[in-house]
Parts: structure tokens; C-alpha cells; sequence
């Protein structure tokens, strides 16, 4: 898991436990748990309304997957696919075959096998354009599932707030005197709402979002690498030119393997 | 009828229904038939005029189209293009043109039908860009009925909160003792107007709109395979190269039939 | 004028005003002319501002032009275009010469006279295409005075209740009876500029884009059907092609003409 | 200074000054000279930390082009693009080299003294390309000016309204006979900010948008123009690829000079 | 640092001061610390949650960088490569090799170097592409987290508001003396909220933006010189194709030092 959630969560938990806990000596109205059952339910329910079951159900591993690492090593693949073009214009093809079931990636595996059954350039090219494009498509479609729950939630605390409005003011006399408790309830559900959307959902998309920007972007060096190879390009030149998809304070870390 | 919409509808429905039936001791307060009429009949009214009246019809098709199925089974499709690009090297164009009243699928069976016509490839692949595209900006054009509900319902639950204050506060006096019930009651339809767009209009479009890209992915996977075809590609290139339309999980059920 | 508009204005303005009417018993207060006067009256005046008084004045004839039919009959100009195709190639331009007056369709007309004036099919490419960005630029150019209009209005009628509540708050005293009415005069400008953007500038906005979208689509069918018969296309190619453009229910009307 | 501008400044204050002026038996209130200072001063404070100096300050430089005309004479610019083509052809190179001096518009001379100089035509093109681009980058980065104050604008006069009701509250005891007029000038300032951003700051927007947009146009005109000159294409043909650039209504101007 | 900030930051905190100071007897009110703390702590923790670590850390050195200079010398750039091009075509590779440690930025020292290294025209012209993109979407990708945070910033305010309210409203009774200061206090994170938002994190995030778009251009101009030096383009035109990326207000600093 990394730090920087870890210490976001942690931290933001605690600064708003603080100020709630001194900002009323009674701590207990804000929890609200038909509120939360209001804004999650609801969110939930509008979301199984939108979605596939099994694209919802995915979502939990997106999440987790989102949360466990920092950065791809994009820069470990680089060292890798150089050492495979190295290895594959001294030693040939047929020692490129045995490598093949050493691969963990399987996009860099299915992109190496087709080189070894000795698909064309553009063949190769298509069909791993093919598998990048809709690679992104469906995990976007994924990802707007968080998106969309950031959207619902904050609707949903204004549904909540407004179920307890009307109901404490449709018994509401002229005695204003309990209006304030009831009214505390009643905002609790916008609260939330907002809460959990800039908390939880909103920040899960973003995560999300990136993540899946680096492992296309990761796609794209893999399938320039490979085609690279097919073009029997020079090492040295394979690894200058993927090493442009990285900033250049992260290219020391390439060469020192060189 | 597929099954996250059903849980989500039912689910929802009864999480409010029972946070409301707690939160107040008179629940007809939230039975505001008026008040549904003001927001349902007023985004319908703004839906009439900005959109034809046959497209508005066609909307509730559209709508069952949605909730009937999981998943357009493309890995099917795929399997059933292989299998023609088999027949079609091992037994030629005669067999192809048999076998074509058998085909189900309109756009498959028009791509097929100009193969066997003589059409060159690239009158092939313009007619069936130009449907792909077409059928896309169509599609899109209906959903985005859908879209317009969503957003004008909330702006009529605000209409109706509105004329329910004005009429309230207009012949009210210094005696308040009445206000809370009317507000009630004027408060309603904006929680009406949230709720169906949250609940019901945007769910919808976001479903109808994923089912069209999930319709346009297959035509796309229709006509590389007819390519194919015409290009007398072998059949397991063909499988390898549609097959990169779907995520690696969903290949398994694709090849076990190869 | 269309169906589905007269039936959503009527139906809408009767719904809201039977609405209006039972909630109150002083339906005077709903009529505030002043407050028309800033809602309209500011929103006109910040749309002159923004566009040149030229454009202005063509709104209310591209208006009259969205109300006016339901489908542009883009199957009778391909089945025009059509037997245009089967005629060029046996009677030759000569004939096609005589039957230009006879055109309606001014861009149909000029698409045909550089085909009859011998220009090339690059020429004519480029010079149909120009007018089609250009149309499509200039005309949603003008759609967006809509757009424009359907966000000013609200901020407008936000104006309106805002210098009511004002003049209202400056002269009051600890004396709260007379709030109430002052206040209900205030809300009815939020209310007309919700309901002006909601039922007339966002549904015209949307219908004159639908429109543009509708024309821009004929204009790309003229053009490559005037391509077509440049290249000497047989004519049931060009009608396929051409086809293409309408989804498959409505190509039945098209065919029995052939 | 262009009229529709002139008539829609004078309507809309004259509008708003008149119901503002029978809203309320004290005008003065609405004057709040504090709250003018906010939203204008946190408006602009806001823009200077965004943009740099030189650009705010060529700001109402953009303004003023902005008013001054309705329409740039394309038209003009197509009949001068007609006649040095027909000149060019007759009479030579070297009489079109003593007529640059002649020409006033900054661009059409640039391309025409590289004509002169003998550029190619793939020179002339990407040189021109490259100055549209980034002509209309560097505008739209200008106009962006506007459009940020047309958001912060609104925010400014929230955050003036917040600042008068928290001084306001804080001194608020059980007696509230005087909250009444300290609340309305604390609205003032959000009335402020949503005047300006409707009635000053997105109206030059758009305004200032729809400018660039002509300009960039006539641009492409005058690129096209000179590359036909390049390519010796016929004046008539010219003509007739330029004046695409037009909608229909507007050609008769041009054609009456042919 | 450059002025326009300066002014802009100084101008605003003053302007906003004194209306604070006038607008109440006890400014006290406005200085919230634990308001302060929801505000930004909640808007640091989401962001936190939302973005690696290392790239909120370097979130201060681009603020930094931000802040730093007016404008990129381009015109400098443009001056330097053409000199390059003068002394290439002269004096040869040789010399060019020589030059390369004076070089100070990396990017125009990495082109030359594959000049030098005898890279061909279409590997340059990849890399430099490759590095361009990629440079776009990470700084991008940073940039992002202003706009993050100046979303995020409004609903910690307003979050921060409802905890003050509920906690309020729950131990009101039917006396209302000391609502005023306590809200006041609630209102005071709102207050905070749109306020960083639009002084501090929207203002940041388009000045990096804005800065971003001429680093990109930059590249832009450094590529296109590189590559016409590897054409041996001449200088005098290297010139004319490199100033088209700036306006000609700007030429005038280039060209005296031809």
C-alpha cells in the first residue's frame, strides 16, 4: 500500500474527527446511520442501475489495485526489452523462444510470441494497437464507475437532507424550539454526501485514472520495443528511443544497467 | 431484465422508502401528486420540444434494449466470423452465399452479402465506416435524450419549490405558525426532480450509452473480420487479430471452440 | 410547424399553470412584469453585447426554420441523386446541363454546375468540403446564441431576486409581517429565468443544433453523391453507398423507388 | 463602435437602473462602494497572479478591436486575392513585387513577399500554417483573460457577501430589527459580481472569441489565396474556391466586382 | 519573482483586509484557526489520497518555477539555432561537436547530440517528438493537482460550515441569542474555502498551465531548428520558419541581431 494514501487518509481523518469532537459537546449527531444508508445506499443503488453487475463487482479490485503501488518500474521494462533486442540480434530468434516463458507481462509475452511466430511488422503493429486502444477503453469505463459515484453521492445527501427537512417541518408548529436538533440530523446526510465524495470517491477516480495512464503508457513502450526488435534497430538506439517516453531525471536509473 | 439493475432499483426503493417512512409520522407529506405532475410533465413538455416526436417515441425501446442484456456476446460473434473465413478459403464463395439467409445479424449479413456481390475492399470498407459512423451519431443522438431529462429535471423540482414559495409567502403574514407544512409541501418537488434524475434519467443514459459503444466495438469487430476475408487472411491470424478487441480474460471462452 | 413542439409547449404551460393556480389564492403575484422585463430584458441585452446585431436578427428566422418541418427527406435527395447517376451515364452531361435549372437545393445545384463546368474531383472536393466546414462553423455559430441565452437567463432572474431582496431587507425593521409578499415578488424573477432557460432557450438551442447536424449530413450525402457520379459509378453502387447515411428502417422508403 | 454593443450596454442598465430604482425607496443601498472594491479588486488581484503583466495589459487593447467593427470584408480581401491573381499571371512577378508596398494587411504581404522571393509552395504553407496556429493560440490564450474573470467574478462577490454576514452575525445579538439592512449590503456584493461576470466580462468574451475566430478565418483565406497564386490556378477558379469560405448570402458582393 | 503576481497577491490580501476590517468591530472573528485547518488539511489529505507522493512533493518546486520568470526567451533560442545553422553549414559537424558543452539547456544539447551522433532525420524527429509528448502530458499531469486542489478547497469549505452548523443546531434551543456568533464562526470556513480556491490554487494552476504551453512551444521551436539544420536548410530561412512561431510584435527582437 502506498504512503502518500496511507498518510492522506489518516490525516484527513483525524484533522475533521478533531474539529467535529470541538465544535459541539455532543458528539453523537453526527452519526447519523440512516444518513449514511441514504447516501451510500443510494449512491450504491444508482450505481448497479448504471453499471454491469460484473463491472461493479470488478470495482473493488481496481481499487486495490490502485492502492498498491507507487509507480510501474516502466524503467526496469526498458532495461528488459533492451537486453531482449540485444540478445535477439546476437543469439537469434530460437533463443528468444525459450526466454518467452520467463515473462511475467503478458502484453510484452503476447507481443514477443507473435515475434517468434514470426507475424509481420504490421500485423504485429495492429493488432497490439488494437489490444492498447481498447485496453483504455475499458478501463476508463471503469473507472467513471468512481467518477460517477463522486456525482451521485453529493445528490444523494441533498435527497437525505431534504427527506428530513420536510418531515420535521410538516410536523412544525409554531414552537421553534426543536428545530435545531432535527435540522442538525437533517444536514448531517449533505455532509456526508459531500464527504464521501471528496474523500473517498473523487480521489479513487484520479488515482485510478493515473494508473491506468501508466499502464498504457508502459503498453505504448512495449509495443515500440518489440517492433523495434523486428526491425533488428541497434540496442543503443532502442534504448534512446524509449527512453524518450520518461523524463529525464529518471533516465539515470535506465543507463547505470546499460 | 438484467440483474444489477434490478438489485439497484429495488435496493434504492427501499433504503429511501424506509429512511422517509422514519423520519416523519405523517408520510402522505412526501405523496405530493402535483407536484410529481410539475416535474415529470415539465421535463417531458421541455423533452417534446427539443426533440422530434418519433425519436421521443423510440425512446422507451431504447430503454428495454438496455435493461435486457448483460453483454452483446461479441466472443460469439467472433467465433462465427472465424469459422466463415474457414468455410470461405476451404469452400469458396458458393457455400458463402448458402449460408447467408442463416445470419441473424443485420450488419453482418450486409457486409457478407457485398463480399459475395464482388464489392471491392475498399467499397466494403466505406459503405460500412460510413453505417459504423452513422449508427454511432444516431444512437448517441437518441441517448442523449436521456441526458437532457437529467438535467432538466432537477431545474423543474426547482420550478415547483419556487411557485409553492411564492404562493406560500405571498399570503403569508406575521402569523408563521402555518409555514412549515407548506414549505413541506413546496419542498417536495425539488426532491422529486433530484431523485429521478439521479435514480432514473442519468442511470439510463449512462446504461444506453454503454450498450452503443458496446454495439459500435462489435460492428468494428464485423467489418475487420469481412476485411479479413476479402483479404483471404487465415483463419487463426483473423482469431488473433479480432481477438484483440476483448480483454485477455474474455479469450479463454473464445478459443476452447477454436 | 412540428407535432411533438406544439404538443410540449401546450402541455407544458398547462400544467405549470394549473400547478400555479392551486397553490395559491392570489395568482397576481405570479405576474410580475418588472421582473419579465429584467429577466428578458438583461438577458437580450447582454446577448447584443455579445454577438454582431446581424446575427441577432437571423435567431428568430433559424428559430422559425427549427419549428418548421420534423426530418429533412434525405432519402428523396439520395433517390434525386440516384437517378441524377443512372442519367449522366446515358444521356451524358449535355442532359444533366438541362435539368440544372430545375434544382432546388441550392448546394445540390452548385455541386452539379462545377460537375457540368468540367472541374476536377478534387476541385469539387475541395470546394464542397469548404462549404460544409463552413456552413457547419457559421451556422452553430449562430446555435450558440441559444446556448448563450439559456445561461444568461437564470443569472438574470438570480438579479432580479437579488435586487428585490435588497430593497426589501434596506427598509426592514424588526417588523417581519409584510416579508412575505415582498419576498414571493422577489422569487418570481428566479422562477422566470429557470423556466425560460428550461422551456426556451435550452429546448431551441438543442433543436436548432439537431437541425444543423441534420443539414451538415445531407450536404456530406450531396457531395459524395456528386463524387460518385464524377467517377462514373454505376448507380446502385452510388445508391449504397449512399444508403449507408440512413440507419436500415429507413432504407425501405428509398428502395421501392428504384 | 459597433451598435449592437452600444444598444445592449444602454438597454441592460437602463433596464436593471429602472427596476432596481422601484424596488426600493432608498437607491443608495445598492450603491456599496466597499463591495465594488471587492469584487472588482479580488477579480483583478486574481487575474494579475494568473497572467502575466503584459498580457492584462494588452488586454483592453483586445477590447477595444473587439468593439470597433461588425465584420472583417472578407469579401474585400477575395476580390484583392481575384485581382493579383489575374495580375500575376498577365503582367508577371515583377509588377506584383511593386505593389507590395501598397498592401496594408500584415499577413497577405508577409505571404506575398515570399511568393516574391521565390519560397516554395510546401515553404509558403508551413510557414503560413504555423503563424495561423499559433496566431490563434496566442489570442484564445488572451481571451482566456475574460473568461477567468467571468468565473472569479461571481466568487468575489460570494466571498464580499460572507464578509459582511460574519461581521454582521458576529455582533448579532437576540435582537435582529437592524440585521435586515446590513444584510442587504452584504448582498450587494454578490449582486455585483453576477452583474459583471453576465453583463461585462463573458459577453467581451464571446465577443472577443467570435473576433479571433474572423480573423483566423481570413487568415486561411489569404494562405489558400496565395498558394492558388503559387500554383497559377485561373483567377476564376480561385474565386470560386475562396468565395466557399462565405455563406451563399454573402457572395453577391463579391461576384458584382468580378 | 515576476511583478504581475507580486501586485496581484499584495493587492488582493490588502483590498480584502480592509473590507474585513471595516465591515466589523471584532476582526478576530475572521481568524478560524481549526476552520483554517479543515480547509486545508481536508484539501491536502484529498489531495494526498488522489497523487503519488513524489509528485506532490515537486508540487512546490513547480509552483516555484511558476513564479520565477515573465517569459521564455524564445527569441533567444530562435537567434541561437540560426547561429547554429550558420556555423554548421560553414564549419561543419566538427565544430558543432565543440560547441555542445556550452549548451545549456538539455533539451536542444540531446537533438544536437544525435546531430552530432549522425542519427538520421526520422529517428531525430521521433525521439524529440516522443520526448515533446510525453513532456506535455507528465507536466500536465502535475499541473493537474492545482486544479485538483481548487476544486477540493470549496467543498472542505463548505464541509467545514456544516459541522459548524450541525454542532450549532444540535444545542439550540428555543434561544436564538447566540446563534449569530457561533454561525459566524461556521460561515468563516466557506469563506476560507472560496477564497484559497480563487486566490491561491486556480490562479497557481493556470499559471502553470500557462507556463507549460511555452516550454511545449519551445520544444517545438528546438525541434523544427534541429531537424533544419540536419536538412541544411539556410539560415536566412531557418529564420523565417523558427519567427512564425511568435507574433511580430516579437520579430523585432530577433531579427536586429541577424
Amino acid at each position: 500500500m502506498n504512503v502518500a494514501t496511507v498518510i492522506g487518509i489518516f490525516f484527513g481523518i483525524s484533522i475533521l474527527a478533531t474539529a467535529t469532537y470541538f465544535s459541539t459537546d455532543n458528539v453523537r449527531v453526527f452519526l447519523n446511520l440512516p444518513g449514511v444508508a441514504i447516501v451510500l445506499g443510494g449512491t450504491l443503488a444508482s450505481t448497479f442501475i448504471c453499471f454491469p453487475l460484473k463491472e461493479v463487482m470488478r470495482v473493488s479490485s481496481t481499487f486495490l489495485m490502485a492502492l498498491k503501488r507507487e509507480e510501474l518500474p516502466i524503467g526496469n521494462y526498458i532495461d528488459a526489452i533492451v537486453s531482449i533486442a540485444r540478445e535477439a540480434s546476437s543469439k537469434g530468434k530460437v533463443h528468444l523462444e525459450k526466454s518467452l516463458p520467463g515473462i511475467e507481462n503478458e502484453f510484452l509475452k503476447h507481443a514477443l510470441q507473435m515475434l517468434v511466430d514470426g507475424y509481420s511488422a504490421d500485423e504485429i503493429k495492429e493488432i497490439l494497437d488494437t489490444r492498447i486502444e481498447q485496453t483504455y477503453e475499458q478501463e476508463i469505463s471503469s473507472a467513471s464507475i468512481y467518477r460517477t459515484m463522486a456525482n451521485l453521492s453529493p445528490a444523494y445527501g441533498i435527497i437525505g437532507t431534504l427527506i428530513g427537512l420536510i418531515g420535521m417541518m410538516q410536523s412544525m408548529g409554531s414552537d421553534i424550539s426543536n428545530i435545531g436538533p432535527q435540522m442538525a440530523v437533517a444536514l448531517t446526510t449533505t455532509l456526508y454526501g459531500i464527504l464521501f465524495a471528496n474523500m473517498l470517491f473523487l480521489p479513487i477516480a484520479i488515482k485510478v485514472e493515473k494508473r491506468i495512464d501508466e499502464r498504457v503508457l508502459l503498453m505504448h513502450v512495449i509495443r515500440d520495443g518489440v517492433l523495434f526488435i523486428k526491425d533488428k534497430t541497434p540496442a543503443a538506439i532502442v534504448l534512446d528511443k524509449l527512453r524518450a517516453y520518461l523524463p529525464p531525471r529518471r533516465w539515470a536509473s535506465i543507463e547505470n544497467k546499460k
